[in-house]
């Protein structure tokens, strides 16, 4: 491709309401316009990379077993009532009418026609296992759309369902596509992360969502650099920091600290480290309470008296709600009142400690506060706290728990390292949905022994327009965008230097252009006869990995001049051996 | 791929609604499914032939020099607002509201949407000309969808817009589309005809439909075989059929013709053949009439004396109303009421004639009227003919105009040879749109002397999904679709007999199914282990355009035997030998 014969158009600035940096640099090198909110167009430029991510998302698909199809935008309402999203989805289902007054609406997502395909196709056991994929474009009403195509209505997915006569064959399936989702980020030169993941509102067990790592994630990741271990933080297990509890040393001690209602004043004043300090955590359990979605408000109590917990969590570490969710009789707990603490430890928060508490009181103690000798809690009278505090010399042993959020350093909870802590953004995800939809619509088969069976299904999608966003999100700088090679619009970038003026350069500009076409690669001549300020400027905002300057300067000596976009400094390069230099960089970028 | 690995579901019967052969055949060969009116699922098969259809569009529009981007198929109201089509357009255009209450359509086309890009983006004249295409998915809501994807609501498009500074740019941009469509249906392996064509809606002028001929097309197009004239039949030009007029052999006589109202009774009862009789069309012309949509219905006529003209037609040809409606003067015609032809010819239409006529009269006689002698016209007394007419002897010269329908058999305007008739279906329309959006839209770009002018624009569609429809209605036959190679969902299909009990054949067929992907050839190998009657039956149906069968009895003789889709017999064919056969006839069928 010549850039006299592509639509290049870059700008200086962003506008004021691109908040994050592939939003901005997207715009700024010209990859989309924005149409409407959330509704972009996808110019010559931007398009290039999409296609080229949809060709190696299809090539793993295809290798998976998966086949593609196509199915419509537009859904004729009557299945989605089938499924009863017609009424659980919220505002974001885009519903409209025709002509005739019937109702549709612009998918979403596609599992309700998808199982209606499968209950008319698939009669027979013989006809599966059989996944199904297409590339498509979606949407979804946000009502704020924002960050570009990272969070647009209108999107281009990836779906892909799968169905088996059982929840082998669905394991089996989701196991093909896990493995897929992996190569297919891998080949597209991407850091990512698969991570266990709770289910979301669509239902069912077993899920992974797949994170392209990035500052500006939108969701925390623990992982172990070792090892493939990663999770949410929220779902990460937190082993104990101590393997063996330590002997007493220290006699108990009340010891006045006053002002001091937080850990970390407790420990300066006491010139400990924090790592000494244990915090106290009230909850009030309500007798059938309803689970309610926000559980951390204190609230007056209810009419019964409820039961209280005590939870004990190391001085630096913090509460992991979920974790704390799942306790056995936790639902409907909540943050006890001033009242009632005062009431049940005779003092108010912030010198509260498991020592000479009601026996009504359940103590709950994380695992690594229950390996913890020698540490310092609340005395349960105001100003004051307990040094040298030991479990079954001063307080009996306590219901341990893992109740905390992981920390970077933390021991991986495979074994194999220690833990660290990224930001991701979602860009796939892969579920075991199992029956839900085929129970509600009736898709059943016929088995072995000609009884009718639900149909067990799985869903795995890619957010291709997002993979744009969140791969910028982990490759750009102060100049622009970083492209990996597998998804660049366009792998190297020829700058000649004095185009039009100079013979002997566009000669040069023109054989080495030539040859690198022959070589397959995807390489785009700067024939616009630009200053080279404005070209290179342009190209690195562009994010083009490799760039080849031509100079009337360096062809007295037989050279061209290469630097790759991360490189801090260019390179010379004899002219023959420029294209072979290029195309092994390139070669050696898409090897995975 | 292996048939086990793809889904196959062949039906024996398509629905009842499925009117027309291509949608009962791509029901029937499981390539599409119904979700909704108009509305289908590309399944597995049916995708692989649009999806190669795209690659050929593909390649041709960038070969063009177009640029391929990608709008949204959500549009918002503001812009078709400005163009006025929010009020023009009819209850096709799908309008609907967002969860805020904001207006948008899904696009059945994208003139607005590019128009804005266009005034956004293109500054200066140095960045034109330029053309712009996408492959979308687009939506227009017809009242009564019909012919599966032949006119389906939810549809596949190419659409492409050229930007030039003046006429002359546009023209040369169109010529580029127009040659690149005569390459994309060439290679596609369609027979098809760019035929001129009047503007629809759209509004400009210059535009041309590529049509794919077969019997069953809505459009009747006179072609020339012998070179590449083509028109719709409703403006192609009549010829004179007569070279030079004869002198009048005959003299002029009243001849009895009781109850010969019409030509063809005329002619038997006098024995000659049809294209000695001239037929007669009174019309009336009201003073400062409006146009009317059915010009052709009588009317009584208005307040002030109509205008009568007489038109003149050999016996065998009919009327063309776009030609009638060019004629000066004939704004407003209608056909004359009876009481309007007795008072002025003083007799009842059937034996109306040239002759006698009073001077208010005035006479058009078509082309080769024009030319005639000796010919035959009603006497203006009912009951009576005259023969032996002749121009200047028996009445004045007329004034000469191409007024009727071609017929197959009549000179090519061009010069080359005889005109054929054929019926086509419109897959493809170029059209010069010239300032109509972009004067709307205040869409302008700086010339060479600063001056801000408004672009030039083209608009040039494909209807991808329409092509597949149009391709089997020009190719099937009782036992199926007979695709053309370059859309085939597979090029080849190995019928292996006895696959499963049969070592000897499951080695054959997997060794030259290897073979063949090997040599890049799209195959298929049937190894469901379905009886040979079942696989025939199936492949034929979906048709594949080659097949090869693997049978025990022929490996005997090391044979395999080969059959084209459009072979009445097998051939039995070399095992060796196989492979390079396939490959060459693929080959000879790829070359345009």
């Amino acid at each position: 491709m010549k850039a006299s014969g592509f639509f290049i158009n870059t700008l200086k600035d962003a506008p004021a309401d691109a908040e994050i940096a592939s939003h901005q640099l997207m715009l700024r090198a010209g990859m989309i316009r924005r149409v409407a909110g959330g509704i972009y167009t996808y110019m010559p430029l931007g398009l290039r990379a999409v296609r080229k991510i949809e060709v190696i998302v299809r090539e793993e698909m295809n290798r998976a077993g998966a086949l593609e199809l196509l199915m419509p935008a537009v859904q004729p309402a009557e299945l989605w009532q089938e499924s009863q999203r017609w009424t659980q989805y919220g505002p974001e289902l885009l519903r409209l009418k025709d002509r005739h007054q019937r109702e549709f609406v612009i998918g979403p997502t596609h599992e309700e026609v998808i199982t209606d395909i499968a209950r008319k196709e698939i009669k027979s056991y013989r006809q599966m296992p059989v996944t199904f994929y297409q590339i498509q474009t979606k949407f979804r009403d946000e009502i704020r759309p924002r960050f570009g195509v990272m969070r647009g209505r209108e999107f281009i997915m990836k779906d892909a369902y799968s169905f088996d006569q059982d929840k082998a064959g669905l394991e089996h399936s989701y196991q093909q596509m896990y493995e897929a989702y992996g190569r297919i980020f891998k080949r597209l030169g991407l850091v990512f992360r698969a991570v266990a993941a709770d289910n979301g509102s669509i239902g069912g067990s077993g899920s992974h969502e797949f994170h392209v790592i990035a500052d500006t994630g939108e969701d925390a990741i623990a992982y172990c650099p070792a090892s493939d271990y990663a999770a949410n933080v929220e779902a990460a297990d937190a082993l104990p920091l101590i393997e063996q509890r330590g002997e007493p040393q220290a006699t108990l001690t009340k010891v006045a600290t006053p002002n001091a209602e937080k850990c970390e004043k407790v420990a300066a004043i006491l010139g400990v480290s924090l790592e000494h300090t244990v915090k106290s955590i009230v909850l009030a359990i309500d007798a059938n309470a309803e689970v309610d979605a926000s559980p951390l408000t204190p609230q007056g109590s209810g009419g019964s008296t409820p039961q209280i917990w005590l939870l004990l969590l190391r001085g630096d570490h913090t509460l992991n709600e979920v974790k704390l969710g799942k306790l056995p009789g936790a639902t409907g707990y909540r943050l006890a009142s001033e009242a009632e603490i005062i009431e049940c430890f005779g003092t108010r928060p912030g010198y509260l400690g498991p020592i000479g508490t009601p026996k009504s009181v359940k103590v709950f103690a994380d695992r690594t506060v229950a390996k913890m000798s020698d540490f310092i809690v609340g005395a349960n009278e105001a100003g004051f706290h307990l040094t040298g505090v030991n479990w079954g010399r001063d307080l009996p042993e306590p219901v341990v728990a893992d109740l905390r959020n992981v920390v970077a350093g933390d021991p991986s909870p495979d074994g194999k390292g220690a833990l660290a802590i990224c930001r991701g953004i979602e860009v796939g995800h892969v579920f075991q949905l199992g029956t839900r939809y085929s129970q509600a619509l009736g898709a059943t088969y016929l088995d072995e022994s000609g009884k009718a069976q639900p149909m067990v299904m799985g869903c795995y999608g890619i957010g291709i327009s997002r993979i744009l966003g969140a791969a910028i999100e982990q490759n750009f700088d102060a100049r622009g965008i970083i492209w990996p090679e597998a998804m660049a619009p366009f792998e190297v970038v020829i700058c000649p230097i004095g185009y039009e003026r100079s013979e002997t350069v566009r000669m040069a500009a023109q054989g080495v252009y030539a040859k690198l076409l022959e070589m397959g690669i995807d390489v785009i001549l700067d024939d616009r006869g630009e200053r080279p300020g404005v070209m290179f400027a342009d190209w690195e905002l562009i994010g083009v990995p490799h760039r080849l300057v031509i100079s009337e300067r360096g062809l007295k000596e037989s050279q061209f001049e290469y630097q790759g976009r991360r490189d801090a400094q260019p390179t010379l390069v004899e002219m023959t051996a420029a294209p072979e230099l290029i195309c092994a960089k390139i070669r050696a970028a898409f090897e995975y």
